[in-house]
């Protein structure tokens, strides 16, 4: 397999809140061309972050110029630390500045998962509700949160504790902007991408195994948006099948929360996640007897540590979203490439873990 | 035409997003009853300000408990200003606080509009979504924001320009309550039954000149929330016809701001924008001849002003969330019973205005 250089169309049908997943090289230097098609006079209001602002600001420029965008933007600090009310709020004063984003205007989220999920909130509630677009920077972004209409803020109790559904008008995804990452961030993304294989394509997994990282970024990304779209299209507002996306992320978030967001990034979180929820499976017989050890491995071989110790972590998990009053909606593995919903009380839970 | 004694039901429809207006006298000590079921293990919230703790906090302390309910309150001082994002910010916290409000909580809007706006809002973005129940205290937040699933907060910049659709799971109206509200809110809330009456309903318009405020509560409520009902089940999201709903309201929430909130409030405003927007649509030959008078009579009848200077409104309409960037969608009446959408540029506006 090998990266084309056309860009290849995803479609995420949702009705009236359909929209297209553009995905090739180069495509950004087109970004002005594409975005033409959804700025109106309200106001083309970008949110990126200083790296993206540093790397990539020039670029936008000229692909908006070139298309006869004009645009304003607003730059938050780098990190999850930046998913906060505080920099909502100034988001939403900036948006109401002169009448600077109205009701008929566009919001770009330009960077990773932390710029789109705040600036896709802003756009989800300003006016109850703007167009927006996002252009991922991050393979994480790419591959999981630009796509499926969650936008979120954390709070001081936790991850995403406040948010909104809302579908963007686009995602415009270039993998050559992913050259400019730093290494720590690009290998955290095929965390996400592993469990994309681990879920629901065995085939994905296979070709990981094989060739680890230097497997295809354009193709990888496309199939990984195609599991997506199909799971969102079946499941937008995340009631049912759409769960499974979650795999690892329950253990994930608490595994952050536990070492207050500083020792592990989001990617390296879910990538210890799943390999504790491989075990879990195995331990509660769901899931195939060697699949724990397969995951292990393929993380292992991406460069993704796979080991964190369970420890105080069902207290956290308690406080994440997904939790209900008397137990937890467990997303496990059956084998790879097919995975689970499985209802745990908190007790069964916290025996299993140190069983 | 006299009040009933038994509650009557109306039911909006729009799907899985379905829901009940229950409305009687008497209706709010059933209120426990009522709320058992929807909630369920997951917390029970209930926000209020600190009139309806004094007033009638110890009777939803009874009604709940001869239910079997338990519930945490949150209480807000009373007021427009109270709908900010800082007290957002205090009631995420609050409801994350050792777990307080989980997914399958329910939030409870105990109050007038503010209260309803402002805890609609927090249970619509918390979790990406929560249940919650409005019991509207106010004869304004009966007959209109507590039916339709509109909620929001106000920023620097404007009155509701953050907010979510996001529909109630049940309203529970007992228009006994009004019985403790100041003459001026009661007032108030005329307005936006006289509004409906202009829009949508002469038989209910003639019924208000005839009657004035005497006119049964339980049946203008009614009538009311009929017709609001029956506009959200035709446009859930505000793209067409339930505009119709924001008779008056561009001008009057252009006089609330251009007073600071101070002068005015929001039914009395409403009351200036209905009579401002009436004249204006007479002069473009829009709205039959005399309607505007007869709108200024029934508004004098119920005590309310209709006069209002047009100096500087226009600059204030344009940063309202209604406004567009070359104009601005105006409801004018046609008739008594009868509105309609009219685009206007702000240049064409303002000339009309002072012509």
């Amino acid at each position: 397999m090998s990266d084309v250089a056309d860009n290849r169309i995803l479609t995420v049908g949702l009705g009236d809140r359909s929209y297209d997943i553009v995905i090739g090289e180069g495509s950004f230097a087109e970004a002005g061309a594409r975005l033409r098609d959804f700025a109106r006079d309200g106001g083309l209001c970008v949110v990126s972050d200083e790296n993206v602002r540093d790397i990539y600001g020039g670029a936008l420029t000229e692909t908006l110029g070139r298309a006869g965008l004009r645009y304003d933007s607003f730059v938050i600090p780098p990190g999850e630390g930046s998913k906060n009310i505080s920099l909502l709020s100034g988001i939403y004063d900036w948006f109401g500045e002169g009448g600077r984003l109205k009701r008929d205007g566009l919001v770009v989220a330009f960077g990773g998962g932390v710029v789109g999920d705040l600036a896709g909130f802003a756009a989800a509630t300003w006016m109850r509700g703007v167009s927006y677009v996002q252009i991922p920077t991050t393979l994480l972004a790419m591959v999981d949160s630009s796509v499926g209409g969650k936008t979120a803020i954390d709070t001081k109790r936790g991850k995403n504790l406040v948010g909104a559904f809302h579908q963007p008008s686009l995602v415009l995804i270039d993998p050559t902007l992913t050259e400019t990452l730093p290494e720590r961030e690009l290998r955290a993304g095929f965390a996400e991408v592993a469990k994309y294989g681990a879920i629901a394509s065995e085939g994905l997994f296979g070709r990981l195994e094989r060739n680890g990282r230097a497997t295809g970024l354009s193709d990888v990304i496309h199939e990984c948006c195609s599991i997506k779209a199909k799971l969102v299209e079946e499941d937008e507002f995340d009631a049912g099948r759409r769960a499974i996306l979650n795999f690892g992320h329950t253990f994930g978030h608490a595994i952050e929360s536990k070492y207050g967001f500083a020792k592990y990034n989001h990617g390296e979180a879910i990538s210890a996640g799943m390999s504790m929820a491989a075990a879990v499976g195995e331990r509660l017989g769901v899931t195939d007897k060697g699949t724990a050890a397969r995951l292990d491995a393929l993380l292992s071989r991406l460069g993704l540590s796979s080991r964190e110790s369970a420890d105080g972590l069902v207290a956290h998990m308690r406080s994440d979203k997904k939790a209900l009053a008397d137990g937890v909606n467990l997303i496990l593995l059956k084998r790879v490439g097919e995975a689970v919903v499985h209802r745990m009380s908190w007790d069964e839970l916290e025996e299993t873990l140190h069983g």
